[in-house]
């Protein structure tokens, strides 16, 4: 059993015809810098935090001496289009994780008006390229023929999106509501912002509304500053201990 | 807990004393090869799927721009013999999702009217060989005998039979129905259309019907041109990357 | 959660005052074949089969073409001391999964008239001694004082015992039952008949029976054969692939 | 499910505005050595046992034969200020078990009547330094700047606190009390006492009492010599054998 807490913030208004816009950590975090831009760009409103036994049994450490836990976050945006997007600093740990915690975002954000699924993630392509195209797949034919149309391409690799940005569209589509994914080619960095630029331009096509960039760069930057830090620490850390003893007889 | 989801297609009626034929991915797709190409020729019809939580969680990617699950199907075959026949593209990740799932597979295909459960399954002998043989083991001495007599052998390398292909022979046999696995050796190529023939050809045998081979070898082509694209996608792909941080205190 | 499955085979009498002898799979066999040799000279009565899904996803094939599952097995002996033996070919797999196997065996054992624990196993030390020593650890001083005047000694390296040895050693109290383990020295081998002779020698000399030791090596040879012979048949295997596609996007 | 066993081994009253005080192994066995010292010192009297089924699978063998569980204990301290101290030999294993473990430590504690937490740890830098920091996070910016001002500095590594030592602050707050970790730097020894001398100075300082220091090397050299043993009998050992046969058809 995966225990989810909900630990809602304030009481909002559900959405009219809101967009779910998915941007958790995954490769090049290009679906969270894009998804962070959004929440920036149009003030969005924190309305709710999950915690999950299933995540890294860890909290975070500011640099103020306070504490982050590690949690999924809700976020609406009213103007110019509704908008439930969900950020956070970490995915689920396990397969059953995964899937039970994707189909509890998809629930959660119906109740908050989501009638239309956008999951945003980073396609590693493991070298660098000067043209970095934008993938979708989508729980219909013709929304993904719609969104080509806009410049975005089929994957023809026969491979598969991993975690919360696949199965969200699993479970939008289980529950009644159509879902897309959108990819954004990377080379693999760090911190991608200009895939995560590729992809929220397609985003804004399809959904029709637009988005300063000036500051996507900037803050991309700043979020690679932090797990760049992150990772240096970390390399001067051992294990941890758990236990006294291991020798063996039985 | 391991949740399964029963996603049920069409509303069929149950066969009479029909042949459970279980032909999930396994060792050079052996089953899978063989129990698809009964669908195929027979012209089977889905009547369900299975989705489970114990599953990798992902979701595939198709060249036209829409997505597939992670499940396992049932289809039923009415003539020559009736057969509920499992495809799928996984197997369960976990011992305990194994269990589980193995038993779910053998409850469902008994309500659509099994009364003898075939797994079929690939036998890695991890060199070429000319004689490739098929060997059966089975929930009855007699039963094993029986398929002696038609050219089956029995292995004595006092091994196992791993996940669903042996588990459904458990589970089939505490439920009252008698099981039989029957395994093509292998050289361990990815795809290995020969010994999904030679099992075919045992199976038909042994169930008493024939069925034209002529696409067996296309089909198996095509499947195995999926697999290696897939295979080397994924080398250019980098780890996910779960959480910002794990550094450690405590 | 773990599922355990009880097979009842005979309507068995409880016995009276009886010890609990645990000889699972472990390292050198040297419980196994202690305890399979107590069952085999004294005619112990097979009834009771455990079968578990944190066990191996597995079914052994035997040479003549049937199957045998994944199981604990109880024994009864009522001379010439009332015994439940526990035997089997494998231990649950996760930590949960041996604390809770672990906890039902004593549970089980005290139905059948068990009112003290004996578990035995192995200690490997790494390298060839002449003189094989045989270790005790158990519930209460006053017990391994008792052992340790019948010869075997205390451990002084601060080590564990890992599994159901140790396990249902801590049961057996919780439950109100005393528990002893003998651990036998053994170089390491496969599988170690003078390490088992070691140990079933201070075992009898503590419950108070007489056993002929003649036969132990011949199945002690018995049962290295087939370990052999499936470690070499795995050299031989590839590893499942129980999926067709691993390629990361999110 | 993760299964808790409360043992309780004294019926004592509860303490009056009691500090919880968290000295579980990790890194450096910093917390456990300093908690360790401040319950021999103050004379901690032993309440209540805890044993978790996602602890290792195993029990420790003590010099005299007798054996002890895998398990976190209890200890309420009156004088000169009322504490309820956590030590013990082993974290939880997974990180459900973390997240179990630890919510319901602090559940317990309250109950003893702790109204604040303080989580002891070490912070490995990797290298030999001669000044060892304390560093300081907590529940709340004020209580932060509190313990600054008595010395102890704020980590800007954006790293984590892994384990119970960093979850059991997110529980304190979410059940209504303030939580602090006092994490001292160390170079990543075995046992460290100069660290946790540092963070018991640090703790002593905050909460209001003194305490002896003669002994607290000592004890950690007892400690550091009965792991030092462990380990080294560690690597005389197999791993254990679990099953019998791995092939694999399927």
């Amino acid at each position: 059993m995966v225990k989810i807490i909900e630990n809602k913030l304030i009481d909002a208004e559900p959405l009219k015809d809101a967009v779910l816009i998915e941007g958790l950590p995954g490769i090049g975090h290009v679906g969270r810098v894009a998804a962070e831009h959004i929440v920036e760009e149009f003030n969005g409103e924190k309305v709710l935090e999950l915690y999950c036994d299933d995540f890294p049994p860890q909290i975070v450490v500011k640099n103020d001496g306070t504490i982050e836990y590690m949690k999924n976050e809700f976020y609406l945006v009213k103007e110019p289009v509704p908008m439930v997007i969900v950020l956070g600093n970490t995915q689920a740990l396990s397969p059953k994780g995964q899937y039970v915690l994707s189909e509890k975002i998809v629930d959660i954000a119906m109740k908050y008006g989501a009638t239309k699924t956008y999951t945003l993630g980073g396609f590693g392509i493991g070298k660098i390229s000067d043209e970095l195209k934008v993938y979708v797949a989508s729980t219909s034919k013709e929304l993904s023929e719609q969104h080509k149309e806009l410049g975005a391409e089929f994957r023809t690799d026969g491979g598969s999106i991993i975690g919360a940005a696949g199965l969200m569209l699993k479970f939008s589509k289980l529950k009644g509501i159509e879902g897309i994914c959108l990819m954004g080619e990377t080379p693999g960095y760090l911190v991608d912002p200009k895939s995560a630029g590729n992809v929220l331009e397609m985003l804004s096509k399809a959904i029709g509304f637009e988005i300063d960039m000036k500051k996507l760069d900037e803050r991309a930057k700043e979020m690679e500053k932090f797990i760049e830090k992150v990772q240096m620490q970390e390399q001067g850390m051992q294990a941890p201990q758990h236990q006294d003893d291991l020798s063996y007889i039985g």
